[in-house]
């Protein structure tokens, strides 16, 4: 069996533990004869990699296993680039979190003028390391789930059309999970499902089983009952709990479709304001950086500290495992179906054809191919239309550094209610973000 | 030179006499033979007739005057149905302008959910003139300005694809005339504009003189300054004073074309709400039932009283002289260029197809040619794709009898700001809508 070579780009990700670890458990179906880490964050990488090189050392002596913040380095010799990188890292986060909330609008890190901000961070990045696999890997192929995805792909979109760029997103694997749960299957991984919609912003419209029978009443008489909440839920946060019982509500807009959870931002901002601007000045990039952030160096430190990994704090992203599946489908031309952020190009009929949406596809070694839509619901086309153009405008901003189509932008969210509190968070949003958004005119 | 009969529908309103008294200053261009008026509401449309009939009889012997409640008398033997009606009249629409409001939404007579809920109301009413029309006076067109026009405008396509209904507009013609005071024009004739957009949510992209002169950098500078607002303002309404100076900042969001005044609703509407909510029991319709509702039907009864029309309350509505154009450009194929409301089929080339959008065509005695106008930019598309969603769903909703639809339309009005909202309006609305709307499942 062929075997890959796999750099994480971001690799002082507090993630990063977590999907070596489950790379290392899908060895059956995804053999890798090397990992690399990459980060600009020499310092932070250091701490990760030198326990992941511990780890690796004792589970997988036959993995070659390096980490740089050299490109040449990280990026020669790759098959695959893995990327989730946060540009700006969790401080920033939480500015795109409180700056809208001074406003009375949502703050959030990938949807409204939180994640407008957060896209003005990353394009730069993200189109960085696709530049440096271009440059030592060319044949490689850039797997990228770095948020926020819609902007980030669109982005890829305009700037580097011809790259081996597939860009993906967790939030539907995740929801499928709960599905699969509620249908009464041992995994997702039995349901074949037809999506439609822009990244974080979308709905299932069939749901079979491997014999093609209908799943979605059984599902839709669950969400209409108690959202996406399952029985194995004891142990999950009450935030993303709650995210989990609101799509009961989101669900009633429309019970044609299954929606996306992240749909609460633009349906209910009102409820996730009211929600969230309880404790404004601790938001969710507060707890990440209290909790995840210290608990991971601390496993990092301790393995290198007893230099040893048995017995570590490190635990497998099992739920990451769907980049395996794009990778294995790719390194075995598996023709894997899969929910992807790819150019429309008419597979939604009745959308604008250069938009990015996420959509079923067939995935195989020449990268991949759409399952046709065909045409969407009015209501679902007035979202995603308006939602689509302030995603656009973005990437037009960022690349024209222009003042007037980030106003734009921030105007067009349905989570802002009005031109001139468009206006008084971007303002807010520059200072904040002065060194890593391009300069605006 | 040929003479028209015209049948007036909304004969009751109380812009009939200053319609009817225009289209006696404009018979150099386009005389008529017969002036009829029809209202279902016999009491009220008798108050208005007679004392047109005095008028009438005084100043134009020679035209033709009936008026009835009864179809086959109103729409028998005419060339042009002139449509203004108001189906509930201005107690309906003080309801439209005040049940959004008690929920923090603005309200507004065509604009967000008072618009919708006058959509409603209005479909059935336009579509039974326009029937009256086809049976009675199958040659006739129709000239419909009966609001919400972009909604019944849609209705029509969906409901009456091959009627010869014309939709048309008066609120470009009004900003128009400012335009030209602007630009030291004696009239809007003399100018030729370029526009798109929906009915009361366009812009425009291009005006010239007669030379060709580009006026577009005048206008523009006039309007960052001080918006519509011109020299001739001195004894506009506060209101309009209000909303024309408001286009300054409209038109900040988008300086690359000139905004109509109407879009103050969608991209301010938390500016509006605060000011129309210092008397929310006290809105437009009720200053129009306190005022011109009482001064029009006094000078009715007056001039029935007196016998006479001489010295009369009634004034000639001369701004309404866009409907002589459109009827004298029929009548005479004078391939007039006017705005329109009409079927998209690819005038605005990245915009729904089957869209019902306002643009420029040339009107003649074979109807209109639509203006091509290519590609409008992201911020407008994505404004107007969400717009044009809310009024398609509208038309859904009245066809299907859907609640659904209708809570779907009203959610994704930029006007409101979640779904919970608009299930409380949309629940309040149908209550006071009862009998005007078809009942909603």
């Amino acid at each position: 069996m062929k075997k890959s070579s796999v750099v994480i780009a971001g690799g002082g990700s507090t993630f990063t533990p977590g999907i070596v670890l489950m790379l290392l458990e899908h060895q059956d179906r995804f053999p890798v004869r090397q990992i690399k880490l990459y980060d600009n964050d020499a310092e932070r990488q250091k701490k990760i990699a030198e326990a992941c090189r511990i780890l690796l050392a004792e589970r997988a002596p036959d993995i070659a296993f390096s980490y740089s913040v050299r490109p040449e380095e990280a990026f020669s010799d790759v098959d695959f680039v893995m990327a989730h990188i946060r540009v700006g890292k969790y401080a920033m986060r939480e500015k795109d979190e409180k700056i809208p909330m001074r406003h009375g609008v949502l703050g959030q890190e990938t949807c409204g003028p939180g994640g407008i901000a957060y896209g003005m961070r990353s394009i730069g990045g993200v189109i960085e390391i696709l530049d440096y696999m271009e440059k030592y890997s060319p044949d490689a192929w850039m797997l990228n789930y770095s948020n926020p995805a819609a902007i980030v792909a669109e982005a890829c979109r305009r700037l580097r059309p011809c790259s081996r760029v597939i860009n993906i997103c967790d939030m539907p694997v995740g929801i499928e999970e709960r599905m699969a749960e509620i249908a009464g299957l041992k995994s997702r991984r039995e349901m074949t499902v037809r999506y439609y919609g822009l990244n974080h912003f979308g709905w299932w419209c069939d749901i079979r089983d491997r014999d093609g029978n209908d799943l979605m009443p059984a599902i839709k008489a669950h969400v209409a009952g108690c959202g996406y909440v399952v029985d194995s839920d004891a142990g999950t946060e009450p935030d993303w709990r709650e995210t989990f019982a609101k799509a009961r509500d989101v669900y009633a807009v429309d019970p044609d479709t299954l929606p996306n959870t992240y749909l609460k931002y633009y349906l209910f901002p009102d409820y996730v304001f009211r929600h969230d601007s309880r404790h404004p000045e601790h938001t969710r990039a507060s707890e990440v950086m209290e909790h995840r952030e210290k608990e991971v160096f601390a496993a990092a430190a301790d393995i290198v500290a007893r230099g040893t990994a048995a017995g570590c704090g490190f635990h497998s992203d099992e739920h990451a495992s769907y980049i395996v599946d794009l990778a294995e489908a790719i390194a075995f031309n598996r023709q894997a179906r899969m929910l992807l952020i790819v150019e429309n190009d008419g597979a939604i009929s009745n959308f604008a054809s250069d938009a990015m949406v996420e959509i079923p596809c067939l995935v195989g070694s020449a990268g991949y191919e759409k399952i046709s839509i065909g045409r969407i619901p009015l209501f679902q086309k007035g979202l995603m239309e308006q939602q689509v153009a302030v995603e656009k405008l973005v990437v037009d901003a960022w690349i024209n550094g222009s003042y007037q189509a980030l106003w734009q932008a921030i105007t067009l969210s349905r989570t802002v209610p009005s031109a001139s509190v468009a206006k008084a968070i971007l303002d807010d949003l520059i200072e904040a973000n002065r060194g890593y958004w391009p300069e605006l005119k």
